[in-house]
């Protein structure tokens, strides 16, 4: 096998929000060499088109050339940064955003790069956080639901709007002229593999998590008649397309491709795949009970189990959606990192960053010190993480933040504290509804930008009581990839292999804190509380507020 | 009579929570001639004594030189500002926050200003907002509740524990020393009329709404006994003591006091009152029906009503109690400015601070700009305005805020807003339940410092849906201390003639906004949901939250 010469090499690139990260590893032991990052230049298109035009609440776009631009400047980058030949290079594998979607014509052109299109937002890319679908989610949820869809309790009981049949029907229903253009409605996590290949290869992982393909089918034209009789030919004639597993080989790198990255033309590209799941086989947490929470702007949960159950208000289950002969299971929480970021932007006052500067570091740190000064319960407050709505298990993006219990003595990081529990409360909603469909939690393991915050880990630790693990690698969606990679190249004879060769983890390296956790499982039951008040119709206030602003925002 | 003169001036000086203002008042137009401020010197002792001993949360005490300070400069300073001759003063009323209790010896010496006790927190001011005796004032409310005593209803069902029995108790409970060596248990406002006169007066508003007066009658024996048996003899030991009604003539100032002050000996002083309760006549509006904001730190509403109704949750009603010869009822809200102030100081970001500064306006002025481009209902949120507690209608300090709706792109002008407007609900709530107890409210007429806010104004008419009208003078309860200075000194026949003739009102100056109604209507609906289900028992998670508070602080 290639991946015998001790000096192959492999490498991985992460598609993030805002940019592209490459990673050149070294085969045999997973050593990472060199690294280079490349941001997008139209970074997220939410506010306004690249020509100035203004966009509705709740879009998000990109532009697929950005995707490309990563492929030419951060792959010989990270080449560069290793000082390696990269003639050794074996293979090269990508993650991406999801459900992030492409209007593609039958060779891959991107409907907004043909001239007609050029102005029509629908052309564009709808980024995973696109989250002008709801409507559509809505109705597909509740003609589901009706005719008793035997798929739907694999997403535990929701179609999230940001999936490619919300986001296909509201093309249609918005769009029909891009709609009918399009031959191919493609994940990028595709596409990217498509530019690099020139085979258009679906990943079993997007098509099952995203695209509602259970059992080797996708929902029925019956059913997708009664959405919109003008989409029941949706999977025929734009979806359907064959399927790879995670670490197949996609196909070779072409001679463009090659041009573009600096790589040797002809080496293995493997299968698509996601920025949360690659990142599972980098922390060696393939096996059935470690859910690998993967966090960052928002948090990714990712777990393997040996068997299919049906878990209320995950994201879904997919036979191989993680790797390959187990059963892998999603949840997710929209807003975690983006949470801390906004309060930190919109509600620290000049001295706090004053302190941080004459410190030297940041105000995230800053605050977080003096959080961690607090004992559990001592701020009085409790919030409720739903800033940028909530994926797991409500499945619902017209919810919002709470913050209850301030005083006149309350300070800022008393809020960032609650702030941070209120995410960790979330996570343990999570653990509970696994735990209670019997897919039962043992570990937690953390990878993703928010790992190098301690306070933010013991927290986690103690209010889900679980041990916690973190991943060693800095860059674990690129490692992951890579090891995927390896694994195309036949270097390794599956994932589980390359997980133990490449991968590696700090193990239960915080434990819960027994007095924290009494306190912690109190404010979770005041938590669970609220999150059933104002998630499960107690109260509807949140979903009427926005229909307010709404109306508002429209009588301007 | 003395005020026939055209010449002849009153004094009036108002007492607040940092300072204290003297005006100087013409007794023949209300004209103010001059006027002073005296801040303070030991503010409000809320973390540690004078000393530096540190004290308990909740905990808010004062030091009696401060008052006297006053009277020796700001009184002199306002002569001074006026540039008139002293020798014209015919008489000096004066008004303080209530209820604010000071344990004293038989010949009016605090307890504090005796060396035994200097080191001794319990014999110094209680302030109003000294929150540490609400145990005592729950055992108050239950066995009263339980006994049915009649007054209870006068009180809208509940004693708050800022009150004169609740503090009273506690000083038993905490400190039967103190207790035991104080020979009268007196208010502040009639305190400084002591100073003045050399007489002890109790006034009829503070005995009424603090004092537990009702039908010429205290609590009984057997009732007090009940609390604790120590307490039984708290009225006739401690409390009990001839009333004046409020314009009457406390007695004349003395030499000392005449010193002090500059003005000449022997001129009528003022039976005390407290600041809501004389700015009522300030602003001409002593007619039922007219419900009278003061609206500060905190707000007090006053109003006056022909006929004795039992309304729940309001603070109080008195006979004579705001004006002699018609019930004076009285609610409010904990925290107003005050809220606003703390979210300027506590969650406003670096470049708020910096736009404001290079416009060389106020935060607040800034916040409110931004705020005032908005539609209602356009930021999406909904706040409880319970940061300092609720005193109208749940009289509960336990209690705590709320801001719900927030999302990532919610900014500081969008809170600061829903702020605002969770105080215009929570004075909604205090005019929905007279209303709903045979007291209409017709027309809201606002004093106090918030007065200039025209966004804060314009969201009150359009939340209460009621025609707003303004004090003319920014020194509402100096003026209205001046006025009842000139009705002791007989220049006028009563309170009323003094209003129609001194005092001034900016009539009906915001006008509801229909559409804007319209949209408060609906969010009015939401706040009162809340406010129900987190006030009233549907969920007591904010009294649990500061359980778990005191037992994390206690635990350190």
């Amino acid at each position: 096998m290639a991946g015998d010469r001790d000096d192959a090499l492999v490498v991985g690139v992460d598609f993030g929000t805002l940019s592209g990260r490459a990673v050149v590893v070294r085969v045999r032991d997973g050593a990472e060499l060199g690294t280079a990052v490349h941001e997008f230049r139209h970074g997220v298109l939410d506010r306004a088109m690249p020509d100035g035009a203004p966009l509705p609440p709740d879009w998000a776009l990109q532009v697929p050339r950005d995707y490309v631009d990563v492929l030419r400047t951060a792959v010989p980058g990270a080449i560069q940064d290793a000082g390696v030949d990269p003639a050794n290079v074996i293979g090269i594998g990508t993650d991406f955003t999801a459900c992030t979607m492409i209007p593609a014509t039958s060779d891959g052109t991107p409907l907004c790069e043909l001239p007609e299109f050029a102005n029509n937002p629908h052309a564009y890319v709808k980024l995973w956080k696109h989250h002008a679908a709801q409507p559509q989610a809505d109705r597909i949820n509740q003609v589901a639901a009706a005719r008793g869809e035997k798929w739907l309790p694999r997403y535990g009981g929701l179609i999230s709007s940001e999936w490619e049949f919300a986001k296909g029907l509201q093309l249609l229903e918005e769009a029909p002229d891009v709609y009918a253009a399009m031959d191919h409605w493609v994940e990028a996590a595709d596409w990217i593999v498509w530019q690099l290949t020139g085979n258009y290869v679906r990943n079993a992982c997007t098509a099952g998590y995203k695209g509602i393909h259970q059992d080797g089918a996708y929902p029925s034209q019956d059913y997708l008649r009664e959405l919109n009789p003008g989409f029941a030919g949706f999977v025929r004639d734009k979806l359907d397309h064959p399927i790879g597993n995670l670490g197949d080989r996609a196909g070779n790198l072409t001679k463009l491709a090659a041009y573009w990255t600096g790589l040797p033309e002809g080496i293995a590209v493997a299968v698509g795949n996601v920025d949360a799941h690659v990142t599972a086989p980098a922390a060696q947490a393939v096996e059935p009970g470690r859910l690998v929470a993967i966090m960052g702007t928002s948090t990714c949960h990712v777990m393997n189990g040996a068997e299919l159950r049906e878990v209320p208000g995950m994201c879904g289950v997919v036979d191989g959606g993680i790797v390959p002969g187990l059963w892998g299971y999603e949840a997710g929480q929209s807003g975690v990192g983006d949470i801390f970021g906004w309060f930190v932007d919109n509600q620290v006052p000049p001295a706090y960053h004053e302190a941080a500067a004459a410190r030297g570091i940041s105000l995230h740190d800053h605050l977080t010190e003096l959080a961690a000064r607090q004992k559990p319960g001592e701020h009085g407050l409790l919030a409720l993480d739903w800033h940028s709505g909530n994926r797991s298990v409500l499945v619902d993006h017209e919810l919002s933040g709470v913050v209850l219990g301030q005083t006149l003595a309350t300070r800022p990081e008393d809020i960032y504290r609650a702030l941070m529990e209120a995410t960790a409360f979330g996570t343990r909603v999570i653990v509970e509804s696994f735990a209670e469909s019997g897919v039962p939690v043992t570990e937690l393991v953390v990878a993703g930008g928010l790992v190098r915050n301690a306070l933010l880990m013991q927290i986690y630790a103690d209010v889900t009581g679980l041990p916690l693990s973190t991943i060693r690698s800095a860059q674990g969606p690129a490692l992951g990839s890579a090891m995927h990679a390896a694994v195309a190249a036949e270097a390794y004879a599956d994932i589980r292999a390359a997980a133990v060769a490449m991968g590696s983890v700090n193990s239960g390296v915080y434990r819960p804190i027994p007095e924290h956790t009494a306190v912690y499982e109190k404010l979770f039951m005041e938590y669970a509380d609220l999150h059933d008040h104002f998630g499960r119709g107690g109260n509807d206030v949140m979903h009427r507020l926005r229909a307010l602003r709404r109306e508002a925002v429209a009588g301007r």
